[in-house]
């Protein structure tokens, strides 16, 4: 797969240097571009992203999110306190791929952040903190720590925070997929939040949260979860059960000493907005995941732990809120020192629903 | 839809009669039937089942298994000490409708059922009791008062009580489907339980039973629900909060008053099994449902209260462990008098696959 | 699998037979039946149907049905002049197996069989003949030799012969499985046919009849297929060119000397009703099929050519015109004398839909 | 929906403006943008696509290949002798619009275009000419005036011209979709044609062009379409008879005086491919469409006739062989001067599989 293509025209006379400079002007002229110029930038022999493989340490993120929260005010205009991750290699963009969108959300005490709603499927994952309740269509969901939340496209919401300290959370978006695909409609809602009530449950959750129950008022699929809140204390029993079922000789787990989740649509069992896939993985100490390659690309933010991300080669160490983006087709595998927990995002349905997934697993597919 | 279907078949003169009969007789001879003789039976207005409405009383069910845990012996060959609900209308079968089995199993103390698979669904619903583990495919699952369990076919499985007294519960099967359609496997498996374990939770609940998160280890959709027991401290909470939603003024339950959930098979959203639909319904005190018909049929068991069922007309009361069935197209509605808790089987999933399905609820199609 | 089940119990006393006695009156007396003395016939090792192989031969046939002509009006009440081929084994029911309805329909000179509609789903096919419209919905649809022609559940449809010369062919219908179901309605409809004219084409073939091309305006998918008249000549160039493909050493027939085809709806690629399935397989001189079993009813017609069936071991000579049942799970293979063109439908939808298929090829599944 | 987000910031103080300042530096150092001061951009109220409404003519475009065909030779590495439409607003780029790709491609005398194989999904179609085939996966498949012919994602494929003269046709393909979401794959295949036949009908045709036919050989569904080639004759057929059933008064066109069909995947009744739809559309003389916006982007070339496109209120000539694009969003119409026939594509199976399709009639959502 590593053969350069290389052109092999014929040497050109100086008059018909002339002729192709002339047809040339004229493509140029009619809003035409050849195609054989250009074929090793159009269609490489394999996905060659102008996105590059990055960590963000949570070290800094978090002071940048704080000094902020003291200079720039949240409301209409702005409409949110939100600092996204932007990819080197994509510059001049706040995007942390070219199809997806990473932020570090902060919100004061007592702020607000009013009411919108947009085609751009969101969701929030916590990594540390509460005290803030998202209302989406009216429903109060509650924000805590190892929470994710899902705001899918066009349902109105907004957040504000009901105590004395400040709070912080990663936003996740398809904002550069809907920017380049031209797909995205926005409008404003109320500049208070239509519920300011604070219950531990959001309605949502009180309907769809019972395993293999499906309320008979819900029968029809919808297109995103009307789950608003995954919990972290089910998260974590998913993943502790995977762990346990292995050490009693049960398949449960996605590779050895490997626990691993995908959030869903009950209505359907598949992903939980179109566009964007999320998972949470849990390694136990000492395990190494094999080397992966997949079209399309991920985000992965460190829960909690200590270990390393290999990526194309070089390692990088990790610990808890620290965020990366594997590139398309960049390799990557995980090690971990302790327990180490990842919640993890990506465009996979996107590949998928498009026929567009590939994956290759160093030392055969898997 | 009333009006009847009358022949106007002109009179015959005596040699036609004869030539007729001669006719009738050469039909037979070659294994033919006409179909101007039978249209009215074969192609009815409405459905016409055979199978009639009727109500088995649990405390005359209970004592009948009672005896017979004392004079039949339970093992290969037997099987199984079930007694099923033979519907009065279709008369000697062991049928409670033309696609549905229902029967009281009852296991005594120390007693084993020996591991068997077939192609027919099966699930075995708790009224009363506990103390039995079903193993299904090697995976130990507890039976408790309001679990729904699985065994959906070509899944080995067998009983085992390890207590000191007896139990009994309900089976639902599709048999007299897979009777009719000629669709039915069967193979013994081990005489003894492949595993003698009693664990509070089977495997499959523990990879399954978390709200909104699906194993890795289990991407692959299945025909049938991978959760082994649904258990009925999910589905009284289910219930209970639709009720609670529905007092705060939130759209919840399915109607008023009456709170409902399906079981479903996470992987896909749909129904447990592919032939059997299953649900839990809970009215308030003084709650009374529309009259509906259906196509298709269903068998209730009354779990917990008190209230009546309206079959074609006729009011029945019912109290705890009654069960009923509902033919094809037969009106019913129920009445709750305290708060009426019951389970519903149907063949659904048959008549929505092979779209036969259609209902009609008195004041207003819904 | 040919181990037999039987019953270990142990020897009974006087007293204990007197008290089983009892106990079996007590369960008749409350409509109920025990699983263990009936498990044999209930679950059997794999399906015993009832339904039997049975050839039905076309020269017995067609004059049955022109007798049936002279002496049986066709009007309304009777409905139609069919008469059902009865399965020796479904004694008392024009069944050609327990799901599928096969008919020899008979339209004499000028006759007309009136409109009417029911859930059951229908089709035809002219083995001979021409000269009637069906008319499905108010669309008339020619009937000629080696058409396939459909009118799926509630549907209005009626037949009228234009012509002086009578016209026969089979119908095929799920009746069975609806009266066993409980699944159906009927409707009359208008006792003249709602459009007399006598079009080359119907309505549905000239909208729907272009490969690979689908209507703007019939986007939405149809349960059934929306073409009326699946034509001869298209299926027989469709079977032509798989065997010129094959000679040519290209993939394209089922297998050596064997071209197939699915009628199918163009809206979803699947079957086209929800419970009949329809194929027309062509065998070239001297092929020979496997020895295949299947799950489910099949029923075959010779449309031309001459060879055999072996249905459970016999071998039965077939001829133009003539029909055979296979029943589940029995065993059969075809053998071609000159090139043997055979039209087949079947139940299959049901089976797979419901979970139920299986397949088993001598000398390999396949 | 013209409101426009104006921000409401407080004046700052020149301390605070020095914070802001550094703030900003400092989000720089670490790769990080912040969401307010960019969500207009990035988040507008309907799609503001950079991508322009935009005529090409085809009587520039022909002597322009026709140029390159004399000064650039076709052969490995340039691959391709295509020109792509550069949408003015999509600088620097050959992308017709955000996700398509559409480009003029000009074959020579006896030349031949190697075989290659990409992800990319392509397709091509014939305005005028003859004498070229495309063998895809070793199939030869002949191109003529009014052919649509599919080469899906990971087919090899090449072209050559058996003729003294040469060809040119349109290529379309989901190039710049694959470029950005970095998807693309590409291997080079033989320098020479597979397969230098020049049958009349590519296998894929033979075996699959049959109208409700499916092969017993092809019963699993593809992601894309088995069939080759979608002939101009077929094409021409279903228009004429959408608007014959019109003037019977019957249901068949999309529109009245507008006849419309969707190039199908025969397997699923779906679009030809994972992300481009084509459809052909005629409309009678005189007949002006209803003023539509649609999320996402289409491509439209006129095949025969004459008439105007109406884009975002301006309305421009067209004549046969002219393109033009259709942004996500954009109001278009359509005016008939005589018989108007045009080819369309567009990416509306990406818009529909991601949940972002929206359409908007003027005076009626339909």
């Amino acid at each position: 797969m590593s053969a350069a293509v290389t052109m092999a025209q014929p040497a050109l006379t100086a008059e018909e240097e002339q002729q192709l400079a002339g047809l040339y002007a004229d493509f140029e002229r009619h809003h035409l571009m050849p195609l054989w110029t250009q074929t090793n930038d159009l269609m490489p022999l394999t996905p060659k992203p102008k996105a590059v493989p990055h960590v963000w340490a949570w070290k800094d993120l978090y002071p940048l999110a704080k000094r902020s929260g003291d200079l720039v005010p949240v409301g209409r205009g702005g409409e949110r306190r939100a600092i996204g991750l932007a990819n080197p290699g994509l510059g001049g963009h706040a995007y942390v791929s070219p199809t997806l969108w990473a932020a570090i959300q902060y919100l004061g005490p007592r702020e607000t952040a009013p009411e919108h709603r947009h085609s751009q499927n969101a969701f929030r994952f916590v990594v540390e903190g509460e005290g803030v309740w998202t209302v989406v269509n009216g429903d109060p969901v509650r924000m805590s720590r190892g929470d994710f939340l899902l705001t899918p496209g066009w349902n109105f919401h907004g957040h504000h925070n009901v105590t004395d300290h400040p709070m912080a959370w990663i936003d996740g978006l398809d904002i550069p997929f809907a920017q380049q695909m031209d797909v995205g409609f926005f409008e404003f809602g109320s500049e208070r939040l239509t519920d300011a009530a604070t219950p531990a449950f959001s309605r949502g959750e009180r309907l769809w949260c019972h395993p293999g129950l499906r309320p008979l008022s819900g029968l029809r699929d919808t297109v995103s979860s009307p789950i608003g809140a995954y919990r972290w204390d089910v998260t974590d029993r998913a993943l502790t059960e995977q762990l346990l079922l292995e050490e009693e000789g049960q398949p449960a787990t996605v590779a050895p000493g490997h626990a691993a989740v995908r959030y869903v649509n009950p209505t359907t069992g598949g992903d939980v907005m179109p566009t964007i896939r999320a998972e949470f993985h849990r390694l136990r100490p000492g395990t190494v995941t094999a080397t992966r390659r997949e079209v399309g690309s991920s985000v992965f933010q460190v829960f909690e732990g200590r270990g390393t991300v290999t990526l194309d080669g070089k390692e990088k160490a990790l610990e808890k809120g620290d965020l990366f983006v594997v590139p398309s087709w960049c390799p990557w595998s995980l090690a971990a020192e302790g327990t180490f927990d990842l919640f993890r995002f990506s465009d996979a349905p996107i590949m998928e629903r498009l026929s567009f997934a590939r994956t290759h697993v160093e030392g055969g597919d898997r």
